[in-house]
């Protein structure tokens, strides 16, 4: 390989790097290096002004197209009645799967909705001259929680420390800081609250030979066992019942049938080890996440779901979703952003006091696609339907 | 709840649905009853026959702001040489972060990337009436790959069937039938590849109770241990050596408190059950998903990583990371949507024969985001960083 | 603490160590240094010479006391007919619960077994340059295949090397090395005949850094994913289908609840990540492997069960266990020694030619002792069981 | 298979069951169905008469060799200074190698152990109406908890409840009942304990439509996530800090070679999913079970850990090893028989108090076995050393 001998950055304006002038000097430099033309990149609506916190290096937008699913009909504790569901995607048959689904419970009688647990969490890791004073830094902590907790808050207007948990291991202490975050999402502001409470931690019990703010038992934009035992963000629980007769007229397929082939994914589930026995409910929230300016990275963890199912002898079907780990907010990150407010708004969801509305209807649409594929599947649709709507594809 | 006594679906133009005249009706539907306005998300620079294997229900675009890092020094077998790479995100900080590895490594000399394997599949279970006929069904399988083969590739142009992997347990035979797709990810064309051959097999052996074309074996958008070990999409790995004084110099942080934390961090993962003992491949992964078409939901399977790191005695410090399940694409899905295609383009990736190319650009991406970010970490940087870039959060 | 200024190691005897007398010295010398009687531990039935293959510094034995239970009726395709079954056990209801299972499952008609899958292996790890100089040493193996199978055969009568399974991450190529071993559980000669086949290996291959005979890759005496995936050991399957009015009067249960307390437990166990979705496999396990002599320790990969059962909307109950990972031998190890090899012979199966009825044998008594606690379980009877009969416990 | 056409069940004297005579009788019966001699089985050195509580049906005694090591050297806050260990095993070399270890600590300066938690636990699974119910029951269990502790420790003299946790997924709330359990492991008490906790529950809290006393939460015998992160029975961590030059002069081996081997078994381990990133603790644990009448079953869950080493550049090697479900007792189940009873006051372990002493002992062992075993690996002289002193192996 050719190294380059010397390095040409990508340009930045020193004054304001958040204008159209700026962007435009990128896109120059980006056509003049590689020849993409960027015209449809550069086809933005709104003043780059606005990205200060969200971006930088800043040349211009993805356009992800949205399709609009619904009506949803939710009965929540916090979203109540129909929606309108905005999914951004370029997954041929997706919107299409989701609405019948959404169609099939509607006429159900809807979706109910509970989140269960909500908290954002860092994870220091702090390590010890041994594992005996590492016990006694973990008594420490519980002794010390209030001012921890004081120190901790001192920084952020909406975060709350509820309580740390420890998992031990050698001559290490893992804590979990769980904090209520409000209406963000909240990895940021727990982040720098976490920080404080450390150094606060660090300045006055001895013993601590070093600490890291991160040691993967948090698992920010990662998949574990313990975001699924224990929650991180949102634990929602979507749940239905649908009568073996609205499954044969709308959806062509089988409650008996359906509960069968439910049993044999649990088994293929548990054997290869996957962080979700239900079908698919990442497409569904990351359509969500993108239309709605949510962080798409943490699809890792919010993909996580835990599917249960019971066939009732005269063949109604109770199907429940829970996801254990759904990072969402309607403040702050990309929320905020033109078309992710726009979107927000169909939902009735942007701003303060909206977060949990947002994360029941999160859910419900992914029972919907759950059911949706879950029904296709035994019925044998469901190549046939991806090869009718998604004709973009290779063969 | 109130339940709705009519439902409204969404409309749709029985005609042609793919025009902006569709598109707005149905904008106009959302107004009416959301009262959101939905101008940004009807702002959008292509015409919408396009989509017509991409989305239902079209009603314009979410707009991802987009950073442009790099350049970043590749040297692969397929990518060669500097990339300025698209980074489509709303979190703060990313880009800079990215941007700021991909310097170190440049200055390190570049990063080394290798594709060790790649295989999409399908994983149809088998149910036969004992767990001798099913491993009788295992036998008649191994026997008859050939004509199964030929069963599949009957449905596609690019597909070709690799082996068929066997995993039973009870009276079911689970399955993975791997393919390589060529420049497709390739989750549509083996699975209707798959459905012919499961015909074909069906139809010719006996014992065969129920068969279903998923059952968890697969697990497409979800993460599994089964594709950690065995591979979904391509298996890449992307290696560097630094030396300390880079690290000091640029990073102002040092290699070996690094490794001590990699120590830490891989002694936490393991104790969480995480999927990925790294720091946050999904950032990076997500960000070049967007911005150029892939699926999005797949960074539910491609954000599983491994990283090994090795501290020479001088201070160099080997890093390494491997995507064992990274679903990519360089034609069908999304990548030929407008900016999509632009993005692609930047990267000198778009259309046939580049996907091995643009694997080796993401996992580079995805190593300078590690190296950065760690570096961060016990720099005590990190929490200061998204502090003073992160300026849209909430505290 | 006061470190001891001398060590005094435990006595032996350089000329013959397997002697009563070497034994008696060594128990006067623990007698003297901790007061403990031994009486009861020097009570053993058979000369000491025989041990020079199984333990070192020999004082005695543990008595572990056996029950009978039975018969147990076996349709399996090595094991047919009727057994009584040894179980060593100081576990009050253990024997009692598994005679009770194989009762029912006698009346049902029986279990039927079969070994879907048996291998034993060694797993080196193979450190090589980077990445590409690890993929290519995989395609050198694949290559060379049929001369390593010699020089690791050149070593042992009975192992044949079947395969050599590659997982690569990072520049490491993890491998398995998998066996036929005969009627021995085979640890030992497969790590003989692969440390010889990996030093032919080294010698030829140019790009081997260093290489490690274990790395967690087939995870003896410790449970994993990749064993449950791909079988260390035999891989059998048990089931039996069983009418509900049988449950009902002999295990005063139901089947119908029996099937709704599984699908509550297919959830938890998924959710806290456990290795066996079953009940208590490991039970029946250790008290058969400590009877005939097999090595305890492996009750770690041993344990591991998948349990599927389904349920006939007539109330009969398919019930299967599959042990993905039993390690077992009929000949080597403890089962020559006196009692294990009487324990062996009550079920036919002591020497050559026998590990598969033995097997079976294995998974067929797992399967009673399953149904009989999760019958139990329902029942309510379980507490009120172990009660009635575990008197020795402390409350 | 010819289907017996009348069972004939093993005899029992309905008067005393627990006698020479009735073992005699039952000897003589399957002497008869089998042709086994059980000359050996029959030879038992104590009156069966205190078997009621630990076996049915008893026939005799597997008498498992016994090997003793040491001295180990334990700096523990419950074991202090020099204790023989008793190893119940058949596998050649066993116990050579962890004497090996316990001389290598003993030089060394000793292994610091350290009970981080104790907890036993059982976990009630109950199911709601749905998950809004199931979560306010949850609310309702830590209103009350004060009286179901009451409830639960009404029937036992030495647990206590200590907390209950939670675990929610869909309509059911996965519980575990924490007890702390005095000396004995408490898996009988604890269960009759929660059996009383949940009847006076389901008494009083409606809502509630069935429970089950298990439900794979506390993994009793099984290895999972959940007991690895939250502890069942006693989490001890054993390390040491071991100077290179002794790592030389006895192991002939070094450590930083060692610590090499360490991160590709980390890596190794990680990938297969195994729960045990060490070598093979299984076999310590599993020898000193049999020896001291612990219940073997539990080594599928005592056999998880994790190792954390740590390399200094002067090259002493620190090394630990967690073992989180470690399952012990000094007091009911088989510790109170002849030769087990013999083995633990060899320890000083037998009786009241003891069980903390005893458990560190078992860590401070596990530990000199990683360490021999880990230098012997890299040394080369694994299999050596196997071929050397396992003559009884096939080859």
């Amino acid at each position: 390989m050719s190294v380059a001998t010397h390095r040409i950055p990508v340009p930045r304006d020193r004054g304001d790097d958040y204008t159209r002038e700026a962007a435009t000097a990128r896109v120059e430099f980006a056509r003049e290096r590689t020849g993409a033309s960027l015209d449809h990149v550069s086809s933005y609506s709104f003043d780059p002004a606005v990205l200060s916190g969200n971006v930088e290096q800043f040349i211009g937008v993805a356009q992800v197209p949205i399709g609009l699913a619904g009506p949803l009909l939710v009965n929540g504790e916090h979203a109540q009645g129909e929606f309108y569901v905005p999914l951004a995607t370029a997954e041929g048959t997706l919107v299409a799967s989701y609405n019948r689904g959404m169609r099939l419970l509607h006429e159900a009688g809807c979706v109910s909705t509970t989140i269960i647990d909500a908290r954002m969490q860092r994870a220091p890791a702090f390590v010890c001259e041994s594992a005996r004073e590492a016990r006694a830094f973990g008594s420490w902590l519980d002794e010390h929680f209030d001012e921890i907790a004081q120190a901790a808050e001192a920084t952020t207007r909406t975060g709350r420390l509820q309580d740390i948990e420890q998992y031990s291991a050698s001559r290490i202490l893992f804590t979990r800081f769980n904090y209520t975050t409000g209406d963000a999402a909240g990895q940021n502001l727990t982040g720098k609250a976490t920080q404080a409470a450390c150094q606060w931690i660090v300045e006055r019990c001895p013993g601590i030979e070093r600490y890291f703010l991160e040691s993967n038992f948090a698992t920010d934009k990662k998949s574990s066992q313990v975001n699924m035992l224990r929650t991180r963000g949102k634990r929602v629980v979507a749940e239905a019942t649908i009568p073996n007769e609205l499954v044969h007229r709308i959806m062509r397929s089988d409650t008996g049938l359906m509960f069968r082939a439910r049993q044999v994914s649990n088994l293929g589930g548990f054997m290869s080890g996957v962080n979700n026995n239900g079908a698919h409910s990442a497409n569904g929230i990351t359509a969500m996440f993108i239309a709605t300016g949510q962080d798409a990275a943490n699809v890792a963890e919010s993909s996580a779901a835990f599917v249960h199912a019971e066939l009732d002898p005269s063949g109604d079907y109770y199907y429940s979703v829970t996801i254990p780990s759904l990072i969402v907010a309607t403040y702050g990150g990309g929320t905020g952003l033109a078309t992710q407010r726009e979107c927000l708004e169909v939902l009735g969801c942007y701003g303060s006091g909206k977060v949990n509305k947002f994360a029941e209807i999160v859910a419900a649409t992914v029972l919907c696609g759950e059911l949706s594929l879950g029904s296709a599947i035994v019925a044998e649709e469901w190549v046939a339907a991806h090869d009718l709507l998604g004709r973009n594809r290779p063969t």
